[in-house]
């Protein structure tokens, strides 16, 4: 597991998140078999805020060639989840209440990258807002916006869940 | 593409749509390159309802081994597209808005089946409810619960958009 | 309290609840100073399903007459509030985590009626979906749609909050 | 119609918004029925960004004695509403599509002040970020957030539709 932590840290950025957290956050992360199929990578993890990016291939469109909004939304619910997990206590898992997502503009681009970021963090619940952009060199365009509840297990370790 | 539609038909329960709609619905789907990543299928196309069926397999989970919340919602999101674009027009296309999705359960067994229906349909704007079973065996088991709003784009046929 | 409880009974439909949990949700409900406000009433109360019907008047509309969709979103909420609290345990209370709700169609008529109907309950969330008729003479028009997600605060009954 | 105009807007902040657009906000405003029995006010009118705020009183609140959700909701549309409505082309009116908000704490304070703020704005179709603060004397806490869609209708002035 370290090895891949370590490999993987050189393209994520983290700031002031403790290693457990880190460690926990990315460990569960490649437990979502769903991410790999996607191609999706965490590309921040801070306390409260993480970034997954999504490259773009044919496996992930809709009918016009864009991402399909269900690919969009997979990343997206994946960010805030863990956005959500990094505040969480040891010991616990994240389950998503719900989502609502607004597709906003075509995504179309060489990368989707989803940013999810708590708004409040409850003991039981906790809301996140959820933001994707459209990656095209240096252009950066707003694709998709949402919000989102998360519930907190306490007492069941993600892996145990 | 006939032959496509003739040999998937043999799975696919349709019922009072006319053959125009039925092959719009099936040639769009079929260029989804994210429900062939999934495995899904389209299970039934009726005027304003459709259902798309996807197997469980490793590649779409989240970290404890469900299907994530992510591949539920792209089911959820393709099948309610497309049972509004059951009742749009001739050379128009469907995108999605916005949806909002619950996940009330665990989503595990063999399959995922969403479906997607029309509550009202506007020249401009669908609504959808989404419901997304787990199939074990016999057993049928609500795992989503969602609502959808769609836009059709008059004069843009989907293949040209 | 008890008197208006059997001065109401005349208007409301009950149906299998018990009168404990009927009384708690008429007494909870006559202490929503904004149900008053609206002109709003109970119309049904049944184990997981509540009705609440509210009439037309110049102090609930919108800039073009209709009624206000906050307004229509009010008793949608109420209306999902209280059949989920049908459901719960004495001595518990309810609070709303998130709706979601789509304005169908104008709000027009002599009456807005809003169903709340429980799809999920669980122990800590219950998950309901919310309809809103307009009611002119003998037509019923579906003017909204909606879904919420309600917590049960389990040991704080509804008065002590 | 101007008199008021001029007696509001000692209260109101405006900046950078043309006096067309300003003046079919309040008349707009004004005519909502919903907005004078909540006892709201518009307390910010600029471009893509309004403010209404509402005092405390028995007559919106839910069964605990705090802000209903629905009265919380009602000025939380009535502010993504104009946000949106001060980007549109005069002789058009704003419908809303769909919103989604979350009660992220007890609404309780002396006002409630929602922000609505457009997020896309598109020629059909404008998406807003929704939040309501309770304010208690210097103190300022977040207690919804929310998202909403609203319709341009093109060609229809807000007050003959």
């Amino acid at each position: 597991m370290q090895q891949v932590v370590s490999q993987e840290s050189e393209r994520t950025t983290t700031s002031d998140i403790s290693s457990e957290a880190l460690a926990r956050v990315r460990e569960s992360f490649n437990r979502q078999g769903l991410m790999a199929t996607l191609g999706a990578e965490l590309t921040e993890v801070s306390p409260g805020l993480v970034r997954i990016r999504m490259p773009y291939s044919r496996s992930v469109t809709q009918q016009h060639g864009y991402f399909h909004a269900g690919a969009t939304s997979s990343i997206a619910d994946s960010a805030g989840g863990y956005a959500g997990f990094t505040l969480f206590p040891e010991g616990s898992s994240v389950l998503t209440v719900e989502f609502k997502i607004n597709l906003v503009a075509p995504a179309q681009g060489e990368y989707l990258e989803a940013t999810g970021k708590v708004m409040r963090s409850g003991r039981t619940l906790t809301i996140c807002q959820l933001e994707v952009h459209a990656l095209n060199g240096e252009e950066r365009t707003l694709v998709a916006l949402g919000q989102q509840t998360l519930i907190c297990i306490h007492g069941k370790p993600d892996l145990q869940v």
